[in-house]
């Protein structure tokens, strides 16, 4: 069986899946999966859609698994792309849409690797677990780690399992992630005194607040960077007010605040840091400052050995490149898998994820695909 | 003749009158001011009503002025008001309703000085000029500005002016305004590179330029103050971005800043400053920074001299206070008189101003009457 991970990725991008929208996309994936011998399961809770799919017998002697999203996030203004977000254009060898690269083409190259793996002659000894969710780009509450949960609670098992994020910068095959860097979300509620603009004095302006605690935050780098990690970094993500009126000093402010922290920080430390910063700037200006804090995700490292190995070989023979073994970028779905079996990610080239005229080649998709069989018949072998 | 200014401002607050609603208000003063000899004028622009009445001849060797409007604020829920907004009601000496101190109060305290003095016997030698507009508490760009316009096409002069704004923080007496800062509000918008929040190298984060740039406008006063006036005031009114994915770096994100200025700056003097210092931070962060800026008004100032001189001594006389010649507080009409003669305010106590139950003292209007009235006398002498 041949299975063309370009044109798969091109179906997948028609399907509008804005998280929390499923948008059809978990739904195609099901059927190809049980036309080509998967046993799958709706894994879905509070809402959120997830899909596991097994080959092969439960508690096989080895079971290798991938891990992906079909949810993508919002386009912005469709007028600003060049070809429709949920197209799914081919236009000279790339492939256009939100998706293209974060993450539906990973999905579609190993979904495709798997569907070809398995139904090869004679079929391989063992069993392949894919886990696909439609919550990675939103509060991923019910999501991998639904699928993760029901894993343990069925007896389902993984010896190992690639994540297929974009985990190249610019080249193929550069870069492999064996660890990710932890995440929160903080958001500052400023509540001053509304007054009229032209007597400052009768009232207290929450953005003047803001805006002095944000500068503090933003003003120098949170750390240095550790042995496995990249320095740590802070977004103000939004500042919303929504006062019409020039000479009305507002109430009311917000501000939501994204750091991706390395081993040196801990949600703990850093939700500590951000209250008291924003308690000093309350003490100062008379403004409440109300911080509410979500840890998505602590820091996670898994450490080089045979595992890593084998991939690192697999890439370096297809791409000719050695891939560095990094713990750049944001978090994934990873920090869920880590504790049920040794994780790590390799993908496509990730330039594109999350900006307008998201796109990938058609071909870099299909190299994908021809990695990740080498990978099982490697593992299998 | 005697003319009661309590009973009209009862009658002018029955005229519901929210801007840009005429309500009646005009009309009625216009018969009265007919009546007593005036030759009005309706002198609306672009749907706003605007009224000027002269006594005496155009030209005259003497020609003293008061300007004033019969708009108000809406007066949010009738329910919240103890006597409803537009009953003018009189309970215990009080009057009642929307406009009672801004300014309907004031409109009939000049009116009914300006019919009493100029029908005594014998009758005074010179010209007696009031106007009035329906549009000073909306976007005031075809009220005063239209009254002035037409004034100086027709030939019309006044040699001073009083606008009749309440002008005295608490008591009757305690303040004369011979100047006003100027105000300009400036929207800055901020674009950037979107991106996701764990890649910032790969966007360029709007956000972060806007706070730098309005830490730098915040952080220290744009002057300490001059001879007549207070320092300059700079409020950030609004931020928005409407980002509601805390893991992508928006794009775009406003901002809009208001300054109330006095007579160190002028409006073209903060845009360049604003321009200037949006520019440095473009430079710094390579985040475009579009600027644009609405000069509601320069700052004015009616220097001492024998017209103030003479209106502080009448006001001196009346209430037994002197009162202070201050620059404070937000714009008023004056702004559009100050190029065609001297202006000052001079009007109530303004303590209730806009809000729910705006009352007067019924005695404190015919004591501002009598003051009008006196210094009518005084400058005619």
């Amino acid at each position: 069986m041949t299975t063309d991970a370009a044109d798969l990725t091109a179906r997948l991008i028609r399907c509008p899946s804005v998280t929390p929208q499923e948008g059809g996309a978990l739904t195609l994936l099901d059927g190809l999966l049980r036309d080509a011998g998967f046993h799958t399961v709706r894994v879905d809770r509070a809402g959120t859609p997830n899909l596991f799919a097994r080959w092969g017998e439960r508690g096989a002697a080895r079971s290798f698994g991938f891990n992906g999203h079909t949810d993508v996030v919002p386009p912005g203004d469709p007028a600003s792309w060049t070809h429709p977000p949920f197209s799914g254009a081919l236009v000279d060898g790339m492939i256009w849409g939100r998706g293209a690269t974060d993450m539906k083409s990973g999905v579609a190259a190993f979904v495709a690797a798997a569907i070809d793996f398995v139904t090869r002659t004679p079929p391989p000894e063992g069993a392949v677990i894919l886990t696909i969710t439609g919550d990675e780009e939103g509060v991923s509450r019910d999501g991998t780690i639904a699928l993760m949960d029901w894993m343990r609670e069925t007896g389902e098992r993984m010896d190992a399992c690639i994540v297929g994020e974009p985990s190249n910068p610019e080249v193929m095959g550069e870069m492999i992630k064996i660890g990710r860097r932890g995440s929160l979300t903080a958001t500052f509620t400023a509540i001053g005194k509304q007054g009229h603009a032209a007597y400052p004095h009768r009232a207290n302006n929450p953005l003047h607040a803001l805006v002095r605690l944000l500068a503090g935050l933003t003003a120098q780098p949170l750390d240095e960077g550790t042995g496995h990690f990249d320095p740590s970094g802070l977004q103000v993500t939004t500042i919303d007010c929504g006062n019409p009126a020039s000479n009305v000093i507002p109430e009311k402010a917000t501000a939501v605040v994204n750091i991706r922290f390395n081993d040196s920080h801990s949600g703990d430390s850093l939700t500590a840091m951000l209250r008291e910063r924003a308690a000093a700037v309350e003490a100062e200006t008379g403004v409440r400052m109300n911080v509410e804090v979500f840890v998505s995700g602590e820091s996670f490292l898994t450490a080089p050995g045979p595992f890593v190995d084998m991939v690192q070989g697999v890439v370096a023979e297809s791409t000719g490149m050695r891939p560095v073994l990094s713990t750049s970028g944001g978090t994934s779905d990873a920090r869920f898998i880590k504790d049920h079996c040794p994780v790590l990610e390799f993908g496509l080239v990730g330039a594109f994820m999350h900006q307008v005229d998201e796109r990938v080649p058609a071909d870099q998709v299909r190299q994908l695909k021809d990695i990740y069989q080498a990978i099982l018949t490697r593992y299998f072998a």
